[in-house]
């Protein structure tokens, strides 16, 4: 698998990464929302000692434990979409364990006992699938799985029963966006059984013109049916966002060219940049690779952008907590440096 | 004297040009409004013959006929501020006479028969007067002018009426404008006989935070009186425009320099751009170099593209007619080449 923010890929795909999470919950355990701390670093050691059994577990994957952060430090590791709002908000007996390309995460005590999720760049469902089913195989060998004949997993959230599968995919929508035809495509997903979400998940807005769109169902299906679905709406997404940039570049070339080249040349030039603007900047300056216009900007600089432009990752970068002026200049400076000196 | 456009002056000088005008008169000649083609063109002709009467005045002047020249050629006059809007409105019957580093021009048939005009670069009114004078009486010497022992110069406008002089200053005001405080000087300067126009005189809008300065009477008042009286009320402007950038970059120092160098970044980068948001940027970047912030841009730069951005200018510069559109894409082309291949 490969990191998806380090993946140059290649520039015309739209999709940024593919990411696959498992919930699992362990047998005669109270869910998280009702454990204790020294419940919960039990747990997070039971886990521990069933997936650390090989050298190369050992070698290749480490446990961070949230309560030994910063709160800087742990907010990095959500904007890296490493873990979930759910285990930032138990950080007093929250674990994840990680392998060094930060693609494999398994999360302890969010909203669940046991998260595994793995992410890779491009759409490529199947290998973090794969790569998932091996993790769970694995800490099933060794923990009490909560599994009911009839129901399938057992989870904190009856939205999960089943396979506990989430499945989803990160796209890149500027001009469905642009052409305000997203409300028609969410519509059309919702009556397929996915949904489409923001950058950072549920409740969170689609900054950026980035898109989450994943399987709302986890039961009746089997987890091969729930891939090949999502992966059926996304490349139907997909066609309609390549349909409507053919349509923009026909009617608006100059207009398009415009728009992009004016979003390189701010984001080059600005003292100040607020969050919003930038993910809007960096979204028209995407478009601009994608479709061939921007030639000199790598996919590799852009995905870095999109996670180091965030608040925390900033404060981290400057190694202090900044005012939010300051978070806008130190985000204008780190953009002028990568994209000017590149 | 200096041509205003090609000087590149002090950085720190806000003021981009001297301007002074004669209107004058024949005595017993209809104004040129009552005059038909067959007069103007024997008027222009007498101007002439009392114009070229020293090897000095054959070989630096040159007579431009309006008529002879297409539409777009005549409108480059204006843009550049050689020729008026009254000039052009009777090309059938108008011609100036013009040194071949265009700051003097005499202008035949305009409102008034004749007008004497020079510009040069930054605050001199007296060396522009000291020439305008020279002029005048070397026409006088020839000519039959209409004036009053009582009035004075007699004129078709009874505002010029006296001198016939105007006298005005041409200084970049942004931080005035962008505080707010232009509508105070106006009120201020309208007080103590003096106007304020636009960038292209009479009834034009202030684009680009440029300012016209000019005295509202010529009757009464010397001309030295007249001079003098505009260099104070322009030096108080000056004075007033310097305290509010000083107390613009106290309080604002990111902001302001984040719309300087967006303004550089837009106009290096943008495809289209219409004369409005051209002028407005091109004054953001002038506030930049004036106030030191923009060191890799000069005036003489800037004062090109202040006048090659007029629309006839552009259309002149690719020698065709072009739409809106066209205009937008070739004069945003035009700034990328000028900066950032300067």
């Amino acid at each position: 698998m490969e990191n998806w923010i380090k993946s140059q890929g290649r520039n015309d795909d739209l999709v940024l990464s593919s990411r696959i999470r498992l919930a699992r919950n362990l047998n005669k355990i109270p869910f998280p929302h009702k454990m204790d701390e020294e419940g919960g670093k039990k747990l997070i050691k039971d886990v521990e000692n069933a997936f650390y059994t090989s050298s190369h577990t050992e070698d290749k994957f480490k446990t961070i434990r949230l309560w030994e952060n910063g709160f800087i430090d742990n907010e990095v590791f959500f904007d890296k979409h490493l873990i979930s709002k759910n285990l930032l908000d138990n950080t007093s007996k929250a674990a994840f364990i990680v392998d060094e390309n930060e693609t494999v995460s398994i999360m302890i005590n969010e909203e669940d006992h046991i998260r595994i999720q793995g992410i890779t760049s491009g759409l490529d469902l199947e290998e973090v699938q794969d790569l998932c089913g091996k993790i769970d195989n694995l800490l099933e060998e060794k923990l009490d799985y909560a599994f009911d004949e009839n129901l399938g997993y057992l989870t904190t959230c009856p939205t999960n029963i089943g396979t506990g599968l989430r499945a989803s995919v990160m796209i890149h929508l500027p001009s469905l966006t642009i052409t305000n035809k997203m409300n028609g495509v969410l519509n059309a997903v919702t009556q397929v059984g996915m949904t489409v979400r923001g950058l950072y998940g549920e409740g969170s807005k689609a900054r950026g013109n980035i898109y989450q769109v994943s399987n709302q169902i986890t039961l009746g299906l089997s987890e091969e049916e729930i891939i090949s679905n999502l992966k059926a709406v996304v490349s139907q997404i997909i066609n309609e966002e390549n349909l409507s940039r053919e349509n923009l570049i026909r009617k608006y070339k100059y207009e398009t060219e415009d728009r992009i080249y004016r979003a390189l040349g701010i984001l080059k030039s600005a003292v100040l940049l607020n969050p919003d603007e930038c993910l809007k900047l960096l979204s028209d300056v995407r478009l601009g690779v994608e479709m061939g216009i921007i030639k000199d900007v790598s996919k590799v600089v852009l995905n870095n952008l999109l996670v180091d432009t965030q608040n925390a990752v900033i404060q981290q970068l400057y190694d202090k907590k900044l005012s939010s002026k300051e978070r806008d200049l130190s985000r204008a400076k780190l953009i002028r440096e990568r994209l000017v000196e590149k």
